[in-house]
């Protein structure tokens, strides 16, 4: 879609918005009539799920699947509740098995039982099945409907095979090959079977050393192989080596999207919203913040502690409090700049929770060349407005803080990665909070060493 | 890879570190020998740059020129300078002018004009057209390499045109159908091809009303039209509707890698890092922060000149300085919040800037919430501990920064989209540092008042 197309979606929702809150049904029909699906999608993202499920329900039938299947799966979620029990079974049973279970996925656990007695057999097997692998492993992401290939078949028996799965298959582009025990032996692609004879054998055209993921392997780490790699479809095997599904390249981008709004929420100390921004209700938006807002503020409770014990010290130089700011601030800032980076480079699977050492040392060392530079800097500054006294404490405590901040961030995605905590939940503010504490402690602890209080 | 494998990895990248270091070039090269392509990757995004080029030049032609397709654009960046001309000018010949084009993007300008001499004609022409597009946009990142057919082509004449391409072409999985003035009238997939007869028109079989780019629109808005829509590739088309590349998910894919990898070291208050954290020097790490925490230093002496001005005050009730850190925390947390959901709604376009108000309304609304559950409760926990007037400053002064926090928190985004910065820059330290300052004015303010000092 086109910028212009995008402020159409925005004026066409606060026109449905304004024409349903008169319960002008036809006037919001007609304004709906011309959108394209992904237009009707960027709308719905827009409105209040009351407001969406209407809109969803002036849809023609095969619209309404259409911009259903390319909504997110939150979306679809709070869209089923709000729905009646007939439509949602109808919708329900034209999905695919994989975009069937991310949605039960973001159902109360109650509802699942009931839309899976509306499947047919097979589909309720093939989706039962993957409801059965673990919360957030690749098992519950792949998808079950592949076509496969043998070493020992010709080109052209494999072009049959193809030809016969065009409408079931979730990709046709790679192929895995499978030996008789269904053990994946390597994958082909469409493109080297197109430019193959026909009598070609698939033993001597595949490639045989293929990519593969486990079953119960983390669906970030399998989505981000499958992209990183470039590759059009993964294929995913059980603790045999048996193959067991696939996962193309689109669900792993959908994977990736979803994991990097959960971090990237995370980090800034902020649960994942299930929808977009504009149609989550402020409820929403106060609970997804009030938790972490009320952990850390009870966290920094510990800074009111530490300035009490040195009450005594800050009376008798108030000038030491006009830096406190500066200086848990700048820690907390220190320990975030490690924190993100570390967050970052274990989803990328750059490092491990097994470099820990190497990323302390890292980490140490930058902090320190960190602090030095800033410690130099506030010796001068403070030294020359203030005393030397001063600019000496603030010098030191510079050096002490950013070292110990970059190491503490540092170490904190590690640690809760090894501990199997999402690290983005050991959020920069929560690193923040731990630093401020830890700050002002130093802080008091060299004011009273070099100032002799 | 499995975790043994990336295991394996990390300890064959100490052991090549420990060989290199005792100039052991046979030693290395037996380690290197039984890994495979994805693991000589990982290998390499753990070492320095210097151990790179080695281990770059121990590996077989073939192999070389696999590994250094598979690098991110920033590591292929370091490695190019660390080799030798003669070197890169067979490596950059071999290149797609997509992946050319990035990599020329990670290099100096004074480079590329030496490394385009190399190349025959025909490449040179498809290399220089990218490079004439601006920065950032999906001109620069596009395949040049398509193939094409037209409505009034049959299936068969079609499959005749993508069995010729196949060494050449991009993707042969989605053919962009263009008209007589090679303007795009639809895509049709090659999964529809053989679904076909082999008379059948493509003008019958295509998708008429197909998702495109312009070629000068924002690089990341593509890739993520084309990864939400799991669109196997985006025709791309210039000012006049005609095609001029095309872009595929996989590409789409990485474009969207490194901008997440951006936005979440910004968001930090880091610059992003060109290659993996275990492979940058620590000078380097440094520098990718010290910038910003000099910036957000020099602001957050603010701090100290607010304090400063309110000495007297401070002087008068010590108390009031022993909630600075809880109450300025609070505000950059809740700064932070806002900052980071509006940030994410910006880079998923679900939130623009002409949407100002309605985020600002949602903000102030969100910021007053959380503001009085939090006042709420330091009012009763100070005032029950110190006593009633400073638990009335300390209640007033939650609500008041909490409301201001979340406002600020979630304009800047905006602000920095609307003046075309990266909204990921007005990072979330930057916004802690603003609340601070005023916040601690806030507070300042609200205590002579209620405590008529």
């Amino acid at each position: 879609m086109t910028p212009t197309q995008l402020q159409n979606v925005a004026e066409a929702a606060d026109t449905i918005g304004q024409l349903l809150s008169q319960n002008d049904l036809a006037g919001a029909s007609a304004v709906l009539t011309p959108l394209t699906v992904p237009e009707v999608v960027e709308l719905v993202d827009r409105l209040g799920i009351e407001d969406a499920a209407i809109v969803y329900r002036l849809l023609t039938k095969g619209r309404a699947l259409e911009v259903f299947e390319a909504l997110s799966p939150g979306t679809q979620g709070d869209l089923v509740q709000a729905l009646r029990n007939a439509e949602v079974t109808t919708l329900f049973a034209e999905m695919d098995p994989d975009d069937r279970v991310w949605l039960l996925d973001e159902l109360p656990a109650s509802v699942a039982p009931r839309l899976l007695r509306g499947l047919t057999r097979q589909e309720r097997d093939l989706t039962s099945g993957m409801l059965g692998y673990p919360q957030d492993s690749i098992g519950r992401r792949m998808s079950p409907e592949f076509v496969t290939t043998h070493p020992q078949l010709t080109v052209a028996e494999t072009m049959a095979r193809v030809r016969g799965a065009l409408d079931s298959a979730e990709t046709v582009y790679t192929l895995p090959v499978t030996d008789r025990g269904r053990r994946v032996v390597g994958v082909v692609s469409l493109r080297d079977l197109m430019g193959a004879t026909d009598d070609a054998l698939i033993g001597d055209l595949m490639n045989g050393d293929p990519h593969i993921a486990v079953v119960s392997e983390d669906a970030e780490t399998a989505a981000r192989r499958t992209t990183d790699y470039g590759l059009l479809a993964l294929p995913v095997v059980d603790g045999e080596d048996r193959l067991v599904g696939i996962l193309t390249i689109d669900d792993a981008a959908r994977i990736l999207k979803q994991e990097e709004s959960e971090d990237a929420a995370r980090q800034g100390g902020v649960e994942p919203l299930r929808r977009s921004y504009l149609s989550t209700p402020i409820s929403r938006l106060v609970r997804s913040r009030v938790v972490w807002l009320l952990v850390l503020a009870v966290g920094a409770t510990l800074t009111v502690q530490v300035l009490d014990t040195f009450e005594a010290t800050l009376a008798q130089m108030t000038v030491l409090a006009l830096f406190v700011p500066l200086l848990i601030g700048t820690g907390g800032n220190t320990g975030n700049q490690a924190a993100t980076t570390v967050t970052r480079s274990l989803a990328l699977g750059e490092v491990a929770p097994r470099d820990v050492l190497k990323v302390l040392s890292r980490e140490v060392r930058t902090g320190f060349c960190l602090g030095l530079l800033l410690g130099l800097l506030g010796f001068a500054i403070a030294g020359l407005v203030y005393e030397w006294h001063v600019g000496l404490v603030i010098g030191l405590t510079l050096v002490a803080v950013c070292t110990v901040a970059a190491s503490v961030g540092g170490m904190m995605p590690l640690a809760a990665r090894a501990i199997r905590v999402d690290p983005a939940v050991f959020s920069n503010p929560f690193i923040t909070t731990f630093v401020d504490a830890t700050g002002l402690v130093i802080y008091f602890l060299i004011a009273k060493a070099v100032l002799g209080i």
